[in-house]
């Protein structure tokens, strides 16, 4: 049985993010003034078979690689694949 | 009244994913060998004032600057800003 993950991540509070700064920067320029902490996170998405301990997979799979445990926090879900 | 908003933006299915390859060749070198079709995303929040044109103001941003129409997709969440 295959599942989706969507694993997402985004900076931890306090972490300066230049990318959400020069979005908001260029929002402010096309008129919208209003928007204000931007901040840009990412979402990997993958398929992976079932197993019994597939959320530590996971949870590896952010430790080693998805996240920086540094400057980044990350939450994920797991889902049916859902085939079109 | 503040509220905040979560724009998801994707790749379009069927354009290639350089990162996605990238990290998924990267899951498979450290062992996560079940790891498939990966698939990178952006996830941009930021706080705006209500109104009542809130949902078309922020299709605006979408097609103006934080989408490229060409290549991605996007759809979005407004929720209530929750100060801790």
């Amino acid at each position: 049985m295959k599942k989706k993950v969507k694993v997402y991540v985004s900076l931890k509070q306090g972490v300066l993010d230049p990318q959400g700064k020069t979005i908001e920067s260029s929002l402010h320029s096309l008129g919208f003034k209003e928007a204000a902490n931007v901040r840009v996170g990412k979402v990997i998405e993958f398929e992976i078979a079932e197993s019994a301990d597939l959320e530590n997979q996971i949870h590896d799979m952010c430790k080693k690689l998805l996240a920086n445990p540094v400057m980044e926090d990350y939450r994920f879900e797991v889902e049916e694949v859902v085939r079109p």
